[in-house]
């Protein structure tokens, strides 16, 4: 069993259900002190985070990840237990395999032979890693790196280890993430008995002229990087269970991922002015989950490319598409930021696999953007 | 304390929540006997029936009513306990007061006064009377007029005790209601991570267009008796709680107050063929709770105006409007039905009263449809 595969089996047996971390970060700091870095814990709240460096001086390459795991969901459902890792037809299976622990095992080991190449290396190597991404990730990546900036800290360039890949490892790097917007929209009628309409105000008649509206607006047309804005509602809730009484309210839940062709505030301005054409009382709660941010082709895609056409022969595709992830906490602060990890098909999923020799050429790909970038 | 106002008394005192009739109508069958009724128990299931007729040959006019009431709600917010029948400001205070023990107590004292002054009346007077009126009302008139059916018995005219009377005693009558016909609409889609949805199929987002389409509808202009139909939603139901999910179904119960210008099966038909029209999957649970039903003007009505008329000095308006009543199962017989009951404002509700004149002034009534019809 080659170092990183070996790794990966170990980080996988730390049971480590967000936000729990099972000691994975200790593992991983005592592995990056044997090669010099300087490890410093910085838990917030029920969360454990670390920050490792190597080097001084600029420039600043960090890698980013983290060891929470989503929960197994139901376990007579996996072919093997989801914390004892198991080699089967050439995949290792385990939670975390592919989210993340493949990368993180990965990302150590190519460290410890690039600095065993280039022990004296330019600028600086550092981790970021917190156990906190697969749930409110209101302690781990936020508060690091705020903290981080606030210490005058200068990262240039991050690497996230997110499984990005489709179809083979390297296919697709993401090198931004659409803005995500959430809204809570109450409408209000007035409750009544169903055989008397004209006493009452049926709140979900309203609604669906009001919705079809927001689900009908064109909102732009995305742009080279990203695909064009789009809503959908997730939860729609009216009713008093009665079959026989008009409701007073009704609750709806929706969502926009969004481009860079806009923001936050002028989706909340144009929703509230598509509402405010119906004769309808309304309240409207908002969540702002991430803005859109985007890592334009340069130096760090420039390295991470060539990286995986050195190890796999394949050009990546840059994408912006899915869901959102940390690297809308650390894009803000003028990093340059990239996600490039396995093959997303099995992530969150029973039976959750990350192909045995993807592990290897991962770590490989992670030394040759060392290479690239700080050699 | 005149006869029908401590026979009602004595009715609330029976504590009858439905399906429970507390004995109300062993005292019914009691008086009834007393004055040469023949009177038969038709239980059903949980549910008390009385059956009790005078005379032979026809025509027949039968006094309906339940002696079930709604649940009290909150005790701590009745000014007297609710089956303890108080007189405060002119007003008999108890649950079931309105609806409908006045209204049966009436009938019985309109009857033994009826039969004094003519004891060799023509045809037959009878009751109908079940404890499954405010219930599913599975169990109560809809099996006894089913088996008398089925018996042979042929019966004409039907003066059901329902609270009917709006600002002042006798002001409305109900001479027919609209048909009420439920559905259960179940709209499938695909689900998927909000982020990719192109990958999923938003039931949410098909359901505002199919249910514009119904709510927008013109089923037809009513007629002379009836209000033109209405849709009305009550429920509305889908998504899984969390806001990055697109839901696999939405669920949606609505209902129709129907007009005798439709059927229930030519609405279930229109309302196929326009959910038809939209590209979507759905399934359909249609839920047929009665059908308009109307008696026009004629004898009973007649008999009735003029009897209210004669007594309150005011000329009443004939009614189809508001909700369901034990009607709907009658009128199918070929039977004429009209509903006269004291005033409803607060039926159902808190404190729950009748005026203490207006007790003795329905007694008055029924005892002149009784002269009209059958004397």
């Amino acid at each position: 069993m080659n170092p990183t595969l070996a790794l990966c089996c170990e980080l996988i047996e730390r049971q480590s259900i967000t936000p729990e971390d099972g000691a994975c970060q200790t593992l991983m700091a005592t592995r990056l002190e044997a090669i010099g870095f300087k490890s410093r814990p910085m838990p917030f709240g029920e969360v454990s985070n670390l920050w490792a460096s190597r080097g001084s001086g600029g420039p600043t390459l960090v890698f980013a990840g983290h060891t929470d795991v989503v929960p197994t969901g139901p376990l007579e459902q996996w072919q093997s237990p989801p914390f004892t890792p198991t080699i089967r037809d050439g995949h290792l299976f385990g939670r975390g395999a592919a989210d993340m622990k493949a990368s993180l095992a990965a990302m150590i080991t190519a460290c410890e032979r690039f600095v065993a190449a280039h022990p004296n290396h330019r600028g600086r190597i550092a981790f970021l890693i917190t156990s906190d991404e697969e749930g409110p990730a209101h302690d781990g990546t936020v508060k690091v790196i705020e903290q981080l900036a606030s210490e005058g800290e200068a990262i240039d360039w991050c690497v996230i280890g997110e499984p990005s890949s489709t179809a083979q490892l390297g296919d697709v790097i993401k090198n931004g993430r659409r803005g995500s917007q959430g809204a809570r929209l109450t409408i209000f009628g007035k409750q009544g008995h169903i055989a008397y309409p004209h006493l009452a105000d049926n709140p979900i008649h309203k609604a669906l002229a009001a919705l079809s509206s927001l689900i009908e607006q064109h909102w732009d047309e995305g742009n080279e990087f990203f695909p064009a804005t789009q809503l959908q509602i997730s939860n729609i809730h009216g009713g008093t269970g009665a079959t026989n009484v008009i409701p007073g309210e009704v609750v709806v839940d929706f969502n926009l991922r969004y481009s860079s062709e806009t923001t936050a505030q002028e989706l909340e301005q144009k929703i509230t002015a598509l509402l405010d054409k119906f004769a309808i009382k309304y309240h409207i709660d908002w969540v702002r989950s991430g803005k859109p941010f985007l890592t334009r082709p340069g130096q760090l895609t420039h390295a991470v490319s060539n990286a995986v056409q050195k190890v796999c022969g394949i050009q990546p595709e840059l994408s912006t598409s899915g869901g959102t992830s940390d690297g809308r906490f650390i894009a803000p602060y003028d990093i340059d930021v990239i996600e490039l990890g396995p093959v997303n098909a099995t992530i969150h999923q029973i039976n959750e696999c990350v192909a045995v020799e993807d592990v290897e050429r991962l770590s490989l790909i992670y030394e040759q953007v060392l290479v690239e970038l700080l050699a």
